[in-house]
């Protein structure tokens, strides 16, 4: 499981806070400990910063690359900030995210070919939000063929189905699934990620709703996902599920993990 | 989620133990226990006990109905000890089980009708255990077909596809999903359940594979499961599921759970 580790996220009142702060202290810690956790991945956002996002995504970017040798998740609306904050990040980052919207298209393409970036590919076009698994397959599809036509190998690709909170309305979920269903058939070389907490917004113990959707995904065929790492009983569920479906051979990963104790 | 509490099978020692013992008010705990934690069907077996199993399972009936007004499995390998639990059971019983094999089904059948009892069908026939999932469609289908045709309402049914520990075989754990799937595409009125903990059999921490599998096979379209309901994790992720798989419409009875402190 590719874990996309998603707390420095501008968008939280203490990260936007610590950012400002210029705490590097404190960012350099939650960045460990989701890599500690299990994070392949680690998410930078300063978005919520409308008039110097650029300038703190570099900041974050610098910040925890001085202290993790890990590649970082470039995460923006805007492509001006990706484009900075790829400039000095180290080693081959992860964009996120591109879309099917024509002009996003058009923008975030050249960066992902100028640093062979991995990139989180949202099902999103023109069209706007898509509401069924129908609909998302459709724009799967077509970043699909347009990301392998324009160069992209597959395998650096992370499509994301956009969860919507099922607190909006109860289908929301099972669309998303079946969507995962759906990629997972084709059997190409992408990757299927998801941000994974959206499903519960609006719900209270939002923990358990996300455990259990998350698990539901993995058995549909998602490979990654951009979550919280520190919510410890989500990730000893994740290693129970891959022994489940056969991704843990014989179990090691599971075994060593509970003779460390790292289970109980 | 049709719950079936598992815990008074004397395949556990203290449990065989109290069934010596004529310990009613521990039995009776268990079985309290097992309704209040969310129980539709209170299992109970004395399969371990080979010359008194009858004897036993009479009590075990007796004993726990004296308390309870909930309907019984009467869960054993033996047609006779079925027969006479079944006498003295108040109510509709769920009978455990009937499977494929020629003499098994023979056996079982009229106990069903006299009845018009609940029954779980074992994915089971002459040809031995199954491998793999198409295996197991067959024999399902065979079932559901033979069922239909001598009378018994296809919502009294409840298809168990057989788990086999993963332990054994990593593959193991897809196959049954891959059979609950297939099942549920049929789109009959049968009800489909397993003997879940087995998935987890010769592995550490085996709560977390076995939580894991169930939100997986939920999401195949598993309506029922024999578990621990005592296990309250699973319990609240079972909550969850519902919500994320639209079964519990608007999230009433998560948020009412919630309210009442009960997904904390």
């Amino acid at each position: 499981m590719i874990i996309i580790g998603e707390l420095i996220n501008s968008t939280r009142d203490i990260i936007k806070e610590k950012i400002e702060e210029r705490d590097k202290e404190y960012i350099q810690d939650i960045a460990k400990q989701q890599v500690d956790a299990g994070a392949t991945y680690v998410d930078v956002n300063s978005g919520a910063f409308v008039w110097d996002e650029i300038d703190h995504l570099i900041w974050l970017v610098e910040t925890v690359q001085k202290v993790l040798d890990k590649p970082l998740s470039l995460d923006s609306p805007n492509e001006k900030a990706i484009k900075e904050a790829a400039k000095v990040h180290n080693g081959i980052p992860m964009i996120n995210s591109i879309t099917a919207e024509e002009e996003r298209y058009k923008k975030i393409l050249p960066l992902i070919k100028e640093y062979d970036a991995k990139v989180v590919a949202l099902c999103l076009s023109d069209d706007g939000m898509p509401e069924t698994a129908d609909q998302r397959l459709k724009i799967a599809d077509k970043l699909i063929n347009d990301l392998s036509r324009d160069g992209v190998p597959l395998d650096n690709v992370f499509i994301d189905p956009i969860i919507k909170p099922i607190s909006v309305d109860g289908e929301f979920g099972i669309q998303v699934l079946d969507t995962i269903a759906g990629i997972t058939d084709w059997n190409t070389d992408v990757h299927i990620t998801c941000g994974l907490s959206n499903v519960s917004f609006g719900l209270p113990n939002r923990s358990l709703l996300n455990q259990a959707f998350l698990m539901m995904a993995m058995d549909r065929g998602m490979d990654s996902a951009i979550i919280d790492p520190l919510d410890d009983y989500m990730m000893k569920l994740i290693k129970a599920a891959e022994v489940l479906l056969n991704r843990d051979k014989y179990g090691q990963n599971y075994l060593k993990a509970s003779r460390a104790g790292k289970l109980d």
